[in-house]
């Protein structure tokens, strides 16, 4: 049966391709997928910077929504209909990671939508062992942010978030806001740090204390708003020299530092202080399948107001279009794209 | 009753004087100072970088041994003659630190013979909760080496090694010998590497596996010895910005390193490693009052070759000249100063 696809195909371009999608293949699960996120990974795709990676034969996207279409050979528990996730991960099982229990950031991870191709076609197969099962009554656009939500989940249990600690976001993107959510909803008190004004504002209004950076020092603001203490626990999401600066001048002592940011470069720190107040820094990397099912409960749960959350949803002919202004979108939170015609 | 304290006076210099120590005040003991080794933040307040801190009438010295002289008022519990040691920190009880629990790194914290006067001196005045009693049978001498000796296991203990890990320590001077000591009485898998032949030598003759970074890639050589995994734990020692480049480049996935040494510049470090392998950084500074019941647990048995360990022992009159020798002697373990005449 013939279905659409999305191409990435370099220099900024993606095609539609009318593709016939084989069956799924033994342990495979095929999808119709009906709604998938534009995440930050696909944008740097579309800019470019990892053609040596994907290559221009790609069809992207991970952070998705669908519902079963058919079971390859062998898959069982599972049903054409029930609508799903996918938690884009594929481990090799053998590498000392994986012997180690951390296959979710196996030495050999192939990330699915990145290494292979992903969930901008209508119809998908995947490895039965990465389907999440939707609880009931999900709307399949809001089931879509499940993924980055899981990013978020597996932050927080990194850090360890405990009920009444101070938590200091620094970075106000999609990644951020939902990093500040799900530490409010582990009953911290969650104050989120940006320079765009606009992100700030989405911020106040889902009630976060915000601070600017152009308003004065941060790492002050924090100890004088903490009585001298500091932030229990700091999300580093910026990726900047400031952000890394600020984690540091801005920790109690033993204070935890998650860092989920990607530093392509590396950034001078404050060793110094790593030694003098005993702080941790943990890096945290995707998700565990745990970090899934907790993100499944609060999206159910009504924890991300998803109407404010999504700032667009376009169809997949007019992908190309989607990425173009997102890119020209500093304010934007998430851009979705409907797989289905009849969404 | 008169006796003899070592003064630094600025420009690398001691003097001796006689001093009349006051009888010990109210919640104090008055100490018989025996044994005092010199710390490496000796011979930085020696060669002059902590004039501002310690100014020129202070008697330094903490890693120390010694008799209980006599008790202020209201000390109890102890008795005169009892052989002790004495845990140099005094904190606020106050500050956000001492009330999450973190006496040991108050935001006030006095280093007792940093701060105040310390144990270069034959009777010395300190609040009893300080005091560690000391087992029978300990050597005096030996003794001396517990304060260094709580560093490392206070440094093996936030970093958690477990029997059969993969131990690389960075920097085999005393501080990392003894780190390295105990991760392998924790049943560790221990590598010291270091670029000092002496100390190399040291190590190997301890039952250490070593590696040079003259004589190849450390990183490769520890990943290649742990097939393909790296190091689980990882103590940086050496306060240099190789460590730190080594430090993540040598770990395994979810390996934790423990900042042990002191970076007085930022270094560059590799964020990304963080992010990507989910490592994890831990502050390490001095001690709780459980790492020294456990380095003198140690101690007495025999985990330490204190003999080797105690590279020589001076006389008070001779502490100029034993500072002098140290600064020249890039091999030497521990230098000991006996404070008593008849020890
Ligand atoms: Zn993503
Ligand atoms: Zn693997
Ligand atoms: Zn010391
Ligand atoms: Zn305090």
């Amino acid at each position: 049966m013939s279905s659409k696809a999305a191409v990435y195909r370099g220099d900024k371009t993606f095609t539609i391709e009318t593709v016939e999608t084989p069956p799924p293949g033994p342990g495979q699960v095929q999808i119709d997928v009906a709604y998938c996120g534009i995440c930050g990974t696909d944008l740097h795709i579309y800019l470019g910077h990892m053609d040596a990676r994907v290559g221009f034969e790609r069809t992207i996207g991970h952070e998705m929504s669908g519902r079963i279409a058919a079971l390859g050979e062998g898959v069982e528990g599972l049903a054409p209909g029930q609508p799903i996730v996918v938690r884009p991960l594929d481990h090799c099982g053998d590498c000392p990671a994986c012997r180690a229990g951390h296959e979710h950031i196996c030495h050999n991870l192939t990330f699915i939508g990145i290494d292979n191709d992903g969930a901008f076609q209508q119809r998908w197969n995947v490895p039965a062992h990465t389907i999440h099962v939707l609880p009931d009554g999900l709307d399949l656009s809001h089931a879509a942010l499940i993924e980055p939500l899981a990013v978020a989940c597996h932050d927080v249990s990194r850090a360890a978030v405990q009920p009444g600690e101070d938590v200091l976001v620094i970075g106000g993107g999609p990644i951020g806001m939902l990093v500040a959510m799900v530490a409010r909803e582990a009953v911290a008190k969650v104050t989120v740090t940006e320079i765009n004004e606009n992100r700030l504002a989405f911020a106040k209004g889902l009630g976060f204390e915000t601070l600017n950076p152009k308003d004065g020092d941060v790492a002050e603001a924090v100890h004088a708003a903490t009585g001298g203490k500091g932030a229990d626990v700091i999300f580093e999401v910026s990726g900047s020299q400031q952000g890394v600066d600020l984690m540091t001048a801005a920790a109690a002592t033993r204070g935890r530092i998650c860092m989920v940011a990607i530093h392509a470069t590396k950034p001078t720190v404050d060793m110094f202080q790593f030694f003098w107040r005993e702080l941790d820094l943990l890096g945290a990397r995707v998700y565990r399948p745990e970090d899934y099912d907790t993100a499944m409960g609060l999206l159910a749960k009504g924890v991300v107001d998803c109407e404010a959350f999504i700032t667009d949803i376009q169809g997949i002919d007019q992908i190309q279009s989607a990425f173009e202004t997102l890119t020209q979108n500093p304010n934007a939170m998430k851009s979705m794209i409907r797989m289905t015609e009849d969404a």
